[in-house]
């Protein structure tokens, strides 16, 4: 494996899983890997809880130094053209960052959401592309425009964990939110929960539809009650709409898809899940997110396990 | 133990300053510990200096891996009402951000000041305690809206290696600020300095007058002349008004406060002290702080020796 | 070796070199030092990647622990005047700064860069001299107002690497940019390469000489065509004016300067260097930095070996 940018990154999601629960029990027993002299650059372009703590506990766990960069913050604006006479405001170029932070660190994360205001860019991964391209070591997508692997991973590893049948009913829901989101996390959860044998259900308003060949097999249904009805695995989330006429824009805030304990009652006794942060009583109320069916805070706490999983395999640790 | 929030958290002060010291002297000898596969969260809600860097070193000395997070920058805002409809500018409640970075670290440190505009929710320790409420692992006040225990306890040590006599005479002044500045360090040396034996002394203008609790044996003196005479302690602070009427304002700026060599001149050869950062020419002149009785640098390493002994403490590193 | 901010502080330009590029090779055969209790805080007025990033990663290469510092966003404003009675927008002296990280450290790296505005404060390093004054520990230069050695260290490192003959030519050329720069890193290739056995040539538009006492013993040639004849390796930067009716000012931006492939092909088949980070197609076309004759990232990547050169030296890590 040369990089961990999208599920493509991923020849069997599958073991992949079951390693990383090794791996994580391994860890729990042992404490730590002793240092191993390698280490990783973790590159923040926008703001972080679980991803960057995750990830410098994940390298902590495995002997590797993390070292956090935030461009925004501590250096100056990137420039991706190419071509371009940088006479304005971008001070360096992916093609010098990218080739001098390959040739002091052993693998290098980065986080770029989408810009929301130009489809085509984001959905080229305009960011994350031209790192992979320019870096000679493995670039690991800390979420890009369009995916959040490290985060569909630890679902994954969560869904698992909590299954009680063979092939879990689950349903991925969008919620409303004040404000446009990506799409990066809903991709990923379907491109990853596609690679699953799983009873895979999408539900969200008219207007919210995402690109049909990442929603793959999965069952859409814009009835949430009907989406509901049966499933082991209720997966909340926003996102701003994806079609061509209204990319990147709220088009609708209805608080009737908001998760609620009645709609919950609606599951089979389903888990509740979501990729924090989440915002209280408006994607899913209190009375969702303080009962017992929800599983979020475990949810947060595989991103170590799958951010683990990703470090080991990329940078070869043993 | 299960956190450092204030001294209500502290049995035996004086037994505490004992081991500290011994610590801090074992550490001295013999190097920083081995890593132990320990790591706490430092969160930071204000800038800081000292607290910051003694934190992470004290970190280091113990074997414990530190991670920053500077919620401002580096992530977003935290919601900490109950019940909120969180469709405004907070992005996640303080339940599952405590709840996730609980299931990542061994503890977590906070920097949270005062907001000095709501006396009520201030004195109730609105954010601290709502990370105390939800976090699962040991929690440390880096400073919170009304205490500042790190500091105190590093201030006692400090005391306890520089007097000359069992029972000093130890005086908290206040002196000139521009800015309006929470209570917290005056606050915590009252309470820290109120469980030594000391003679005990606080003076500060008329309109300053502190929480009554807090204040508890400290003999109140108006007029600072007679309350320096006398002492061997003299440690200064600004803080704004305490009293409802005009909490959080500054009420004087009256400049015969200010620290000079002449009113160090009335004291039994004192030692001055302050917490730090100093404005120098408005609490206390050159001339007091370049005196060799000035101990505020050998007090601020002491930052270190407080906060590995509380480190030790919570995480029982042996 | 009690400081490096400077060439003065450097006895033998040409056994550093040496003892560099072995050190280097020894990490690369045995892998980073055991940590070694020792530790650095990394100061930053300025932003910086390189610099950052390679201090750290040579900080970890040698076992020592690196703090990140960056005042501007997680401390407070240093005062530097003294005397000065601080009621305004200064937090904290440097008196106390200073001396408050020199009891907490090994060593103490700073970035700091010139004002622009103040010739005379600039070229007196105002900061960095304050630091030097109050610091009790050793201070590295991470690029002041005037001088950036440990870049010009790793300059020379490369262009030792590189060279062909005994005495290369070394061209210093200006080139333009649309903003106004230090004179930092033209100032201390100076400095080194003056040191060096160099034909050394600097070459820039009338308006832009540098300070005399700098140039020292290199050719000053206005005709950047004539410069580049025969020459080894071309190092461009921009700067602006160091004259005193110009100072900090941009008086050019010619774009004749540019450096392209057909002033390279003047050259006897010359490496091309920059301190990066470099904008392309206003100080270097894409041509020139997409050459096999570029070594812009090799240099950059010396920053390593450079700055843990120092950091052994000044700590006496073994």
């Amino acid at each position: 494996m040369t990089n961990f940018c999208s599920i493509d990154d991923v020849d069997d999601p599958v073991g992949w899983i079951q390693s990383a629960v090794e791996l994580k029990k391994k860890i729990e027993q042992d404490g730590p890997f002793t240092k191993n002299g390698k280490s990783v650059c973790l590159l923040f372009f926008n703001p972080s809880l679980r991803t960057r703590l995750s990830m410098q506990k994940a390298s902590f766990n495995l002997g590797i130094e993390s070292f956090i960069f935030n461009l925004n913050t501590e250096g100056w604006q990137l420039e991706f053209g190419d071509g371009v006479v940088m006479n304005g405001n971008t001070s360096e170029h992916i093609i010098e960052a990218a080739g001098v932070m390959s040739s002091y660190f052993d693998a290098i994360g980065i986080r770029a959401f989408a810009s929301l205001s130009n489809k085509q860019e984001d959905y080229q991964e305009k960011i994350l592309s031209q790192f992979v391209k320019h870096c000679s070591v493995p670039v690991i997508n800390m979420e890009s425009a369009t995916s959040h692997p490290l985060q569909s991973f630890a679902d994954m590893i969560t869904i698992e964990e909590y299954k009680k049948v063979d092939k879990p009913r689950v349903v991925l829901s969008w919620a409303p939110h004040p404000k446009a989101l990506p799409q990066a996390v809903a991709n990923s959860f379907l491109n990853w929960s596609n690679r699953m044998d799983y009873d895979l259900v999408l539900t969200h308003p008219k207007g919210y539809e995402l690109d049909p060949g990442i929603v793959g097999n999965a069952t859409v249904e814009y009835d949430q009650n009907k989406a509901f009805d049966g499933a082991d695995f209720i997966y909340t989330k926003n996102w701003s709409a994806f079609n061509d006429e209204s990319y990147g824009q709220v088009v609708s805030q209805d608080p009737t898809w908001t998760i609620t304990p009645e709609k919950m009652a609606l599951t089979n006794a389903a888990k509740f899940m979501h990729c924090l942060p989440i915002r209280r009583n408006v994607i899913a109320t209190d009375g969702v997110l303080d009962h017992e069916s929800s599983i979020v805070i475990a949810q947060a706490n595989h991103r170590i396990t799958s951010a683990q999983a990703v470090l080991q395999k990329l940078l070869n640790v043993k």
